[in-house]
Order: structure tokens, then C-alpha cells, then sequence
């Protein structure tokens, strides 16, 4: 049965209970010539967030496939200590000051309160 | 050291390799008298994709916090051929007749190429 009740699991609980988790989805753009460093940069950050927060719980990179220029980071937090930080690391600074350059705008960040556990719910 | 290349990542391949992993980012617009039974039909649908597609790998839903009309749904596939199955599934049509007289306006989907893969990355 699929529609049963769902409502009190707005703002569930993160890996370790202790918060509500987060969802973030941030959009980038790049103009062509600076895409091969902003993936590199980018994406190296993820793994090495992903390896080493346990906190940060998805951090996926994606490019638009109909506007190249547009780039949409999906990020998900166990709970704000954790999105703090994620975002008050030496990693952290480090890939703002080599990927700043390379935006051609200021990137938008759009949080969202999660409404399932993806992570928790995967077979 | 995060910054080495990593061009070759682009279009990586899915949990079976057979093809490139596809993600979506999905915007809802939902009024506030129709959010609960949205919630319910549309969490539900993610859980049940989540346990009985193995190639859905990801299917995340959230509401935004500084504008709760709105929802997005971030999706991320094995490949062509998971999406393909999972949009054309008995269950995606029971929800899209469940949920689509709840929503303001026409869903818009966004196709991105993921540059990473945050579920193998993870530790």
C-alpha cells in the first residue's frame, strides 16, 4: 500500500538522530573554457568529502544536459553540526578560493527540508 | 591532493556498468491545502522505488524551505534503462493519477550528466 501516512517524517532524523537532516541544491555557472578545472575541482572535493565527513551523506555534481553552462550540486546533511562543519573545513576553503575563479556568477544555494531518507531506504 | 584530473569521470558509468548514470532534478509547485497528501503520495512512491528498483539509486524528495509551495525531487539512475522502466512501472502511473491533480503547475525536469558518484565515494 503506498498512501498511507507519512506526514511526521517531515525533517527525519539524520544518521545519528541527533538532528534534522538538510538538502541543499546549489547551481553553478561556467563558461565552457573553465569546465574541465571546475569538474576536476568540484568533483575531487566531493570524493574527499564523501571519504572523510561522515555527516555529508551525498554530494553529487551533475551538469545540465540542455545548458552546459549550468552545473547543480545536490548536497545532504546528516544535520546542521554537520553542514557546519562541511563548510567551515580547510578543504572546504581551499576549493572556494580554486573554484571562485572559475564561476561566472555567484552560485545559488537553495535548502530544503527532506521528506524521505533516501539513503536509509535503498535496498 | 583533491585536484588531479578527473575528466574522465564524466558520464560514469551506473551500479552495472552497462550504461551512464542519469540524474533529474525534478520542481514541484504544490498550495498549501494539497501539501500533506503530496507529501504522502510522493514520499511513499520514493520508498517503494527506493526497495524495488535496483537501478533507481537515489530518489530524494525535499521542500524548500524559504518557499514551502515548493518541492524538489532529485532522482539518480543506473542508467537509460532504469529510468526507463521506472517511468513506465504500474506504480508511476498509480502516483502520477495520485499526485498530479495536487500539483499548481506542470512538474519541470532538469537532465544532468553526474560528474562524480557520491554512493560508491561514500564511506
Amino acid at each position: 500500500m503506498l498512501w498511507h501516512d507519512a506526514g511526521e517524517r517531515r525533517g527525519i532524523g539524520g544518521m545519528n538522530g541527533s538532528g534534522q537532516m538538510i538538502m541543499l541544491v546549489v547551481t553553478f555557472s561556467v563558461e565552457e573554457q573553465h569546465r574541465a578545472a571546475f569538474e576536476t575541482g568540484l568533483g575531487d572535493f566531493a570524493r574527499w568529502s564523501l571519504a572523510n565527513e561522515p555527516g555529508t551523506l551525498f554530494y553529487q555534481l551533475g551538469q545540465d544536459e540542455t545548458d552546459p553552462s549550468t552545473y547543480r550540486l545536490i548536497e545532504l546533511y546528516a544535520d546542521q553540526a554537520s553542514l557546519d562543519r562541511h563548510s567551515t573545513s580547510d578543504a572546504y576553503r581551499q576549493v572556494g578560493k580554486a573554484v571562485g575563479p572559475l564561476l561566472a556568477a555567484a552560485p545559488t544555494i537553495v535548502r530544503h527540508a527532506p521528506v524521505n531518507d533516501s539513503l536509509s531506504e535503498k535496498v
